[in-house]
């Protein structure tokens, strides 16, 4: 930990939306020398990015933007993550960081796997906790990851010196970083992400299919407002969180059905008190969890 | 609907809350002349409340308080719905209409029928759908139900002037006023409010029971601030709700219970496109709905 941080010259950022560009923006702010190279499949947000200062250059070939890259950041759905890291790998550099940003970490780690070769030992995967309500670089913003939580989860195969670099790159953007395995990373977010996502969408579908549905609509308020928020989330990004964790998300799924089945039989048997002591405890966890939130901010 | 409005002069609210006083300062805005009696269990939030211009009297004895009352709004924890109705059905006047404010309708009237007798058809079934966020008199204003939803659900034995008499006084108070069966408001609030606010606290208590429980929290983010906001309420307040909608409740548990068992299947199966038009379905109806309720503002 006492290293000295290495200076970044060179980002090579894939992806640059709301997460990548912010990131960008992030370090710029406290190392003025850094070139940032954005590369992706839309040119037009590529361009969005250029003009807003976020990218320093459009990179349009691999090999010469690879060239002397200090890190290379995934930030593209991760649908893309094994395309993109087959696309560069014969072209790493040997001292070349490669890192992503993805939601789920068992399933990219396979992917560095099967496409990393000789340079998986310098690949480490991320997670940041930020925002996904808004998307597209025009979104992003130096302080998205301020105070933030991310989630580093090496594997045995990982460099510690590349874990270090990254870690470092994720304190300049201001972020809190802490490691751990992959499959507690999956198994975590499954609970207290995917899972709450998945209960939206199929509240939200089980209700649209109804005859009555426009009706039911128009009486819904605010709770249902915000319980309901994380339903408008992009439909092709939690099919791919949800197949990319999916034996996690089934293991939630069931001890969630679990739990209703239990709140149902307390229903059915009429027990107030048993109710009361549940709805107790979840407004008790839930909002000392808030006021912790609020407190650490 | 061309009969005119009948003045109000004397109006009476049992239980001087958010709700209770909201209405007492909409109504004033429009009403210079009207008396508001306020009457209750907390000495301490009349006397707020009186503080605050928002009743202009603090009721101590029913006989005199409802004497000459146009209308008596019970606006107290629903627990205390029947033994309110039983307190003042031997001193109301023939003319004096009664009207609640409850999230369930079918017990409401179930208890008016036990308590009210010869003065049953001048009780007038009232759901004003507005906020719960805050709570107590100090939050009360007379913007508050401003463009929301009333529901009247009168039933056979309901005098059609009461209900006329109730829907002009919400109406003066900026509401849209509409009328349905107990049963339907019942079923309809089940689906967009109740099982919502089951299904939040559900998660919660479930998470918050595990060995793990402060890591979990420890990551959790805005998507989860979201859903979990109304496992935040009342315990009292949804225990009184769980127990007077119980067989709406049920219904809706066991539908959701069987759209999560079908989502399991699309997950267990790796069925991608289905999952993906899942989410397409929820994510479209999610954001139509938020349009919609923008538009209507």
């Amino acid at each position: 930990l006492n290293k000295p941080f290495q200076p970044l010259n060179k980002l090579v950022i894939f992806g640059v939306g709301l997460i990548g560009g912010s990131l960008a923006l992030a370090l710029k702010r406290v190392m003025p020398q850094l070139h940032v190279t954005g590369m992706g499949r839309s040119g037009d947000s590529l361009q969005t990015a250029s003009d807003l200062g976020i990218i320093d250059s459009i990179g349009t070939d691999i090999p010469f933007a690879l060239a002397d890259a200090d890190i290379v950041v995934i930030a593209a759905p991760v649908a893309q993550t094994l395309p993109i890291l087959q696309a560069i790998a014969p072209h790493l550099g040997s001292r070349t960081i490669v890192t992503d940003v993805g939601s789920t970490k068992s399933d990219v780690i396979r992917a560095a796997e099967q496409a990393l070769g000789a340079n998986l030992p310098r690949f480490v995967p991320a997670h940041p906790i930020a925002g996904a309500e808004q998307s597209g670089a025009a979104a992003a913003r130096a302080e998205l990851f301020q105070d933030k939580n991310l989630v580093l989860t090496p594997t045995a195969d990982t460099d510690p010196e590349a874990v270090q670099q990254v870690r470092r790159m994720w304190e300049a953007a201001g972020a809190r970083v802490q490691e751990m395995t992959a499959a507690q990373h999956d198994s975590i977010f499954a609970a207290v992400s995917h899972l709450p996502h998945l209960l939206a969408f199929a509240l939200v579908d089980e209700l649209a299919s109804r005859p009555n549905a426009g009706q039911l609509f128009d009486f819904a308020a605010s709770g249902f407002r915000d319980f309901t928020r994380i339903a408008g989330s992009s439909p092709e990004m939690w099919r791919d969180i949800s197949l990319a964790n999916r034996e996690a998300l089934l293991d939630e799924l069931q001890a969630y059905q679990q739990a209703l089945t239990d709140l149902m039989r307390l229903l059915q048997d009429n027990d107030g008190a048993g109710l009361q002591a549940l709805f107790e405890r979840a407004s008790q966890a839930r909002n000392n969890w808030a006021r912790a939130r609020e407190i650490k901010k």
